[in-house]
């Protein structure tokens, strides 16, 4: 043991201290680097070394961390050939991680960040559904696990922080982005982000890894669902929404905060000193590190320009509160040159690279920089974490309607179809942000409802079109196919399937890549629709399907709502499955056949066209009825989702009635499952405060609870309300509770609601 | 003279402090109380008398004025015969007011107060272009004087004050009152509120109307163009944008202020002390009174439900800074009870009493409150007041395209074909806020076209559809009278005729109202749209048409802009006439024929689709390049507008090229005419701001004026750029100057500028 700082005894803040005390200044600069991870290895015939350059650069400490080391380039398409497999990324991080402690002068351990949404993004990793697929399962308890599955696979591999989970509301499902977001709903982004932060950062420092919550803040609020585009709202909007998950995120431990590339009311995020340090540090206490987008330092000069040079964008975000440049090239150009001239303190430079390394330490980096390849290879493999990924995926399908008992289907069915072009497409259903994945690790719709089926029956599959193409040629036979079954099931969706390399946002100007209408992909970062109608052709062939007259089931397989009343008018059964994963395939034949009674409910609403937006649940009173050519209302409302049984609520009671705000009431319902099969039911809390200093949404979700019923089976639920389910945010831009009365909202069916008051009363103490 | 208040000699303060020293409690409280005006008097069989409860209320002053006394009840649906003509109007008035003045214990005037978005609203007055055509005129000189000749119609027949103009800026055109704004932009819309504000003023105490600068403020921000839905926008984008134009107004000496319906990130504007004190007051030195928006106190109960009651409701909008509730029942039933118990101080009270009476004085009401009914009635019958609402017919209708020199048409046509549902409805080109009036006295297109042409050419007219209905019968008479045709001109659009009486805000919870299928119209107060394409089956119409081969003309009749790519595709020559009003027939006509050059540009973007929006053209450079099936920019662009001649720019010089924040450069560009037609030309410089510590626009007009050359003359024209031009908002809610680089951009084309550059210097004074 050479210095105080490699002691593992010592208080972390105490081994931080030392070990700054003795670092150079490009010391400390290298500390808040991070490059791409492929760059710095050179992979050839399964061989791996390092690359030059990276050598010089880690033996003088000049990279502090690593980005997507195990992903592979996406510039240059990963394949399974051309990316890492378990064994072998862990064996490439052991190596590197060797070189850069054994060759620097201090041996700081790097810090290798990945990309784990909804899994680990590598080779071999397994591919739970997408994020709004989570939250639809309204399981943070099933997403915990999830989550802890997922940091189990990277940290095995050396991976040892995350850039999820991400925390942006979304409100216009325009944006790319929406299938890695948990909804419109704070308070269920809240819940689904808090459970991701303990289920990614469980076990440290031993396990689990560094959760990175992003981005912030108001990155889902961008103008037209423009990916990057300037968020116009205001301060306390601000707060109400986007900023609230964060804080339970920081509340939950989250070790580093990631910067949104968009501005707000004209200030860009990424050098936004209230929210990176007066709101952030100063009064949520966050002590981990703040990391940018992806490019987002660039963007301060070239895009937003409040910075003249990248010098001056370095010094403007250090300031502000940015730790740590992520993949980019600023902080490694221009640092040095903005501590030589005065215009960073060395003093800021010093508190970025504590918090750096403050974060290693306590990820146990500095004692266990090293991983087993071989248990990196069986973790992968393991069993359970693909029957997590089922069990999320059944859970996160959503059953949007089901007329005339159409659904579930018989497993007697003779004859069936299965149609439309992400039945059988295995990329189309795994969602953004996923590294290739051997075919055989990924199960399809029609690979599901083959495995399900006995040898009576006959499953044949037809295309029908491709997801955004508008060649109609293959129509004719998938209808002929159609009228040969006795039930059709129908998979239609988007596709975020990337298959030239990654398309990502413009890292000066902010703005989407024109996209290359060669890729069959309609959804995914950067890739922001105009219409929400399905693409292509896609409701041509329901049409011609449903034109045959046989039994349909339509099934979404996609990353944004689908705006399609035609479907929601004539189709009897329609399941929204959002992007579910490897194991997605048997999770919709276990619904469609009833082997799983779904439990879903949307985490987001479905609104009717494009013209409607904004739409979403919590609107404010006076948002308005309709238009002329249609009303305000959704499609398909948040938090609806249909069951195989039925659910009765009664015995609703609020105690005591009248509380004030430093008590907590107890809310209590009985919940009895009606129907003749078990069943999730998700038991929905809405508040709504009905005078307030400010204006109030017309209903707010506060609390959920999932709980499984035997057919005839009652269950009381007790959900508690205090003060963090009635405060809001007041014009001083503070949270209190005003005395007045309480709406509760009790229910599964968010149009079919138990009512019940509470009274808060003004408090002898405060007020 | 009995008292000092009566001394017209006396300053407008002291006869303000005698006249309060003098009122009772219930008299203060009257002047804050307006009613509508048409419940106050029975009209019947040509004679008019006070109804009884009237009588009642005005001798005990409780009436301070009357809204819309001259408009009728809209509610019953007014007529020709149901409604005031000007001579018994002005009877009417002189009736009211004899009665206030005579039977009161302090004999204080009524003021009566009209709406004149675009002509008086009253039977007879002279109908001009609605304010989105009179913004695409960008002649704000001519656009004064036309406000000047509707305050003399309106002060003729007694109105004292108004209800515009309009201050709200648009950037979501589905909102219905699109019609009724200036457009897109902050200084566009400022100089075009000024010269409103100069021109209805011009001429007090003896002419002139107070102008009342609404809606303050954000109306026009609302989510999804959702009328009276919230204003989701920051504190620096509501002062840059929305602010901007209300400051100038105040400025320019409005004496009156109107509240919007919509909360803003929360608060109601009608409560909101910032807004009415902190800003309007003690900002911008605003020393006229503050009127509700109709209805707006009791959305502060029932739609935003920031107070409890009534008398709570009336509570907060006094104290927050508004001082009379235009036509509503909450200061009347509830303001008394609120000073007796307390929760209106007596001061406050006092204030607001003060600031309405001190407007009365201004505006010579206690000199001269009764009008000579010979002269309104002579006064409406002006000629040139007919002339003025051509001459901005002509200059407010924009040549969106000309392709293969289809305009203008030859006279010596033979036959003309006159197609479309706004070609001959008179009612339909004269926009929202118009009362009826007699057929004769409005030109359709049809009769603008009719009248130009000799006895050589023969001009046929069908309808082909209506505006809203989805009936295809008359499309084949329409196109076999194309067949028939030289020339078609196909006069499509939208429609804000209320054939039903009003269709105005829900007055509790500030929800449109449910539209009355029946009616067919689509745009106007209340009637948002979800699609800015045609209504109805217009564009089948156009196709129908153009697939004849007859050269075909498209112009516009309509409030908002027109989302129609097949047309900008396909039709070679496409005029947007807006409502023109009662001469835009001749106007029209006029440009057709080429007896007028266009010179109008359009003051809003014109969006291809509706799934685009926002669409505006000075948005952040982070704006988002594109979606998936369409870029971000729009199909017509803000400031395009052609010409038949053609316009070369020159020479644009910037001295001095440094400058510091405390002078003034002068821009300076020559301008030819460089056809073979006289024209008009708006030259429009913009800015942009390179390197600023928040981010700013990628351009921001600044500066316009619109010349005549007549063939080969060249002019040049100087701007100057200050303190004013180049100042922003900051972080910290004020307006400085940064030093640093501004492009200058110069032109007529949008597209196609001239660029410069200016540099502030650090100052040695500042900074």
């Amino acid at each position: 043991m050479k210095y105080p700082y490699s002691d593992a005894a010592l208080p972390v803040g105490k081994r931080v201290a030392d070990l700054l005390g003795r670092m150079t200044t490009d010391e400390k600069i290298g500390q808040l680097i991070q490059l791409f991870g492929w760059k710095a290895y050179v992979h050839k015939d399964g061989a791996i070394t390092i690359a030059d350059d990276y050598k010089e650069k880690l033996a003088r400490g000049g990279i502090g961390s690593f980005y997507g080391f195990l992903r592979a380039d996406p510039w240059t398409g990963v394949t399974l050939e051309s990316g890492l497999a378990p064994k072998e990324s862990a064996e490439a991080v052991n190596l590197v991680q060797r070189y850069a402690i054994e060759n620097s002068r201090l041996g700081i351990p790097v810090l290798f960040g990945e990309e784990c949404a909804h899994g680990h993004m590598s080779i071999g990793a397994t591919v739970f559904p997408v994020p709004i697929a989570a939250a639809s399962t309204w399981n943070p308890e099933l997403f915990e696990q999830a989550c802890s599955a997922v940091a189990e696979e990277t940290r095995s591999r050396g991976g040892a922080a995350t850039y999820s989970p991400i925390l942006d509301i979304v409100r216009d499902p325009r944006w790319g982005r929406t299938e890695e977001t948990f909804g419109e709903d704070p308070v269920l982004c809240a819940e689904m982000g808090t459970a991701a932060v303990r289920g990614l950062q469980s076990g440290l420092p031993d396990r689990g890894i560094a959760a990175t919550v992003k981005h912030f803040a108001a990155y889902g609020a961008s103008m037209g669902g423009r990916n990057g585009a300037p968020a116009n709202i205001g301060p306390i909007e601000l707060r109400e929404k986007d900023l609230y998950p964060f804080e339970k995120a920081i509340e939950a431990g989250a070790l580093s905060v990631m910067t949104a590339y968009n501005e707000i009311d004209g200030v860009p995020c990424t050098s936004n000193r209230e929210l990176l340090t007066d709101i952030l540090r100063d009064t949520w206490g966050f002590d981990g590190f703040v990391i940018t987008d992806c490019g987002a330092l660039g963007m301060l000069a070239g895009g937003h320009r409040v910075a003249e040079d990248g010098q001056n964008a370095a010094a403007l975000a250090l300031q502000a509160g940015v730790d740590m440049e992520m993949s980019g090239e600023v902080f490694e150009a221009h640092l040095r040159e903005a501590v030589d001239n005065g215009i960073v303190p060395m003093g800021t430079l010093d508190q970025a690279a504590a918090r750096v390394l403050s974060v290693k330490f306590r990820l146990g980096l500095f004692e266990n920089p090293y991983v087993d390849p071989k248990r990196a290879e069986s973790v992968s493999e393991r069993g359970e974490h693909r029957y997590l990924a089922r069990k999320m995926a059944q859970e996160g399908i959503v059953l949007l309607q089901n007329r005339n008992g159409r659904l579930p289907l018989s497993k007697a069915i003779r004859r069936i179809a299965v149609i439309g072009p992400n039945a059988a497409n295995r990329y189309n259903q795994l969602g953004d942000y996923t590294s290739p994945q051997p075919a055989d690790a990924i199960v399809t719709v029609l690979g599901g409802i083959r495995s399900k089926l006995g040898p009576d029956a006959e499953v044949r599959y037809a295309e029908g079109c491709r997801v955004c193409s508008v060649d109609r040629s293959q129509i004719g036979e998938a209808a002929a196919l159609a009228r040969w079954a006795d039930a059709a099931v129908v998979v239609v969706g988007g596709s975020s399937a990337r298959q030239f390399g990654d398309n990502m946002i413009d890292q000066t100007t902010g703005a989407n890549l024109v996209q290359d209408t060669s890729v069959d992909m309609d959804t995914g970062e950067g890739v922001d629709r105009s219409d929400l109608a399905l693409s292509g052709v896609q409701l041509e062939l329901v049409q011609a399907v449903f034109d045959t007259g046989v039994p349909v089931v339509v099934v979404f397989v996609n990353g944004r709502p689908v705006s399609e009343p035609w479907i929601a008018e004539h189709i009897d059964a329609v399941l929204e499955a959002w992007y579910p994963g490897q194991e997605g395939g048997h999770a919709v034949a276990d619904i469609l056949f009833g082997d799983c009674n779904p439990s879903g409910k949307l985490p987001v609403s479905i609104p009717k066209n494009v013209g409607q937006l904004p739409v979403y649940y919590n609107v404010k009173k006076t948002n308005g009825k309709r238009y002329l050519e249609t009303d305000t209302e959704p499609l398909y409302r948040f938090g609806h989702g249909l069951s195989y049984t039925t659910f009765a609520y009664s015995g609703l009671t609020v105690a005591p009635e009248r509380i004030t705000a430093e008590d907590e009431a107890s809310v209590t319902v009985r919940v009895t499952n009606t129907g003749s099969v078990a069943g999730q039911e998700v038991v929905q809390l809405y508040i709504r405060d009905e005078i307030c200093s400010v204006t109030r949404p017309v209903m707010e979700l506060k609390r959920f609870a999932k709980i499984a019923l035997a057919p005839g089976e009652e269950k009381t639920v007790t959900f508690t309300l205090g003060r963090d389910q009635l405060q809001f945010v007041d014009q001083s831009l503070g949270r209190i509770v005003e005395p007045g009365r309480f709406m509760i909202y009790v229910g599964g069916d968010p149009t079919a609601l138990l009512t019940a008051e509470l009274i808060v009363e003004r408090s002898m103490k405060n007020n």
